[in-house]
């Protein structure tokens, strides 16, 4: 079997113009029916499908945390390696100077080959062709545990991270409450015994302490670093 | 006909799950079933269908001028705008405090209240039903010039504007090469009597000239402005 035609079975969509996944593949050094409208297209493609598919599978989570999710699926190292997984450099087709250079190992150049092929199977085949191959490429990698650290809110971190350390759980006190009813707005302080306390303003009074809680775990590991 | 009949009127889409679309309309400070997911899923929608339009029909624009033509036509303010003109406001659902602060009017809530009626129409009647929306109230405005003054070329926007004041043309000169074959680097100059030249490198000859005009136009539009 020819690399073209694993390609398209590893992607799990099959081009009906061979033409069209060709230019998908073609970096600018090879030529001008190059790939980079098709990635244009298809990065688009993609920032959609997936946003789809979180906010179907994650049903409680925020949009910020959704797009967070979304930011670490999408971005240039998460494609590189599954344009790595699917063999996508043996289908590349490079200008000479990057064939010499090594081009076909650059993360940037798969991921926008990737991404390429996506716009190009959206034009192929319709926005179900292009969900085909994020399903099949993507799908896999959204698991419970993509959130990960960063997503957990910051005041659990914090008290986890002091918990670590054998401290004392920190202390959150309302410092202030400024502006009219409609707008008001909260100022939250943080303390833990032996730093130096942090404080945050917000709309909300959660999410005031939740930033407070943020710096005072950004000033924590520094410490702890330096 | 109510205002929740005449919108759907004027976005093009009817709603088989009116609550989804009362979902859509509802600003975070009125209740929990509001609209940010949903604004999450319709943005993305938005940027893959205009990214779409855009694609077919400028087929000879490059991927960085249908980017730059995207973000004019989804950014808050277009949006807004198109929301002002369906009366979008007045089927928004905000909480107290936004409706005495004039929360309607603000074009944030507005755009933000545009794009979640793409994602629940999106959710509601799937790609076709998003698509449907944009073609009805984005589509109009992606006319041919759109790209407008900025996406011409710089050395052609130097030269109007040194003839507009009547002075000599620029000249371009190539005053580097760097690199080996498959990694050229050019370095341009960008000369205009009177004013201190202008240099920038590129791996395209042509493209370091466009920079230099670029910063060119930059520092004589900064001096006429002085």
């Amino acid at each position: 079997m020819d690399a073209l035609e694993s390609l398209q079975q590893s992607v799990g969509y099959h081009f009906r113009e061979q033409p069209l996944l060709l230019q998908a593949l073609t970096h600018r050094s090879a030529g001008a029916r190059h790939n980079e409208r098709l990635e244009f297209l298809g990065d688009a493609a993609l920032n959609f499908v997936v946003a789809a598919k979180l906010f179907a599978r994650f049903p409680k989570v925020s949009e910020g945390d959704l797009s967070r999710m979304r930011a670490r699926l999408v971005r240039e190292e998460t494609l590189a390696e599954i344009a790595g997984k699917i063999a996508l450099a043996d289908s590349l087709i490079l200008g000479p100077g990057e064939i010499r250079s090594g081009g076909a190992r650059r993360d940037s150049i798969r991921a926008d080959a990737l991404e390429a092929v996506i716009g190009a199977a959206f034009l192929d085949g319709g926005f179900s062709a292009a969900e085909r191959i994020v399903a099949q490429l993507v799908e896999p990698l959204m698991t419970d545990d993509l959130g990960g650290e960063e997503l957990r809110d910051p005041k659990t971190r914090l008290q986890e991270f002091l918990q670590g350390q054998g401290r004392p759980v920190p202390v959150y006190t309302l410092v202030a409450e400024k502006g009219q009813a409609h707008e008001r707005r909260f100022v939250a302080r943080c303390s833990v015994p032996g730093a130096e306390a942090t404080e945050a303003e917000d709309g909300s009074r959660r999410k005031a302490e939740q930033q407070a809680a943020a710096l005072m775990l950004v000033q924590l590991q520094v410490a702890v670093r330096g």
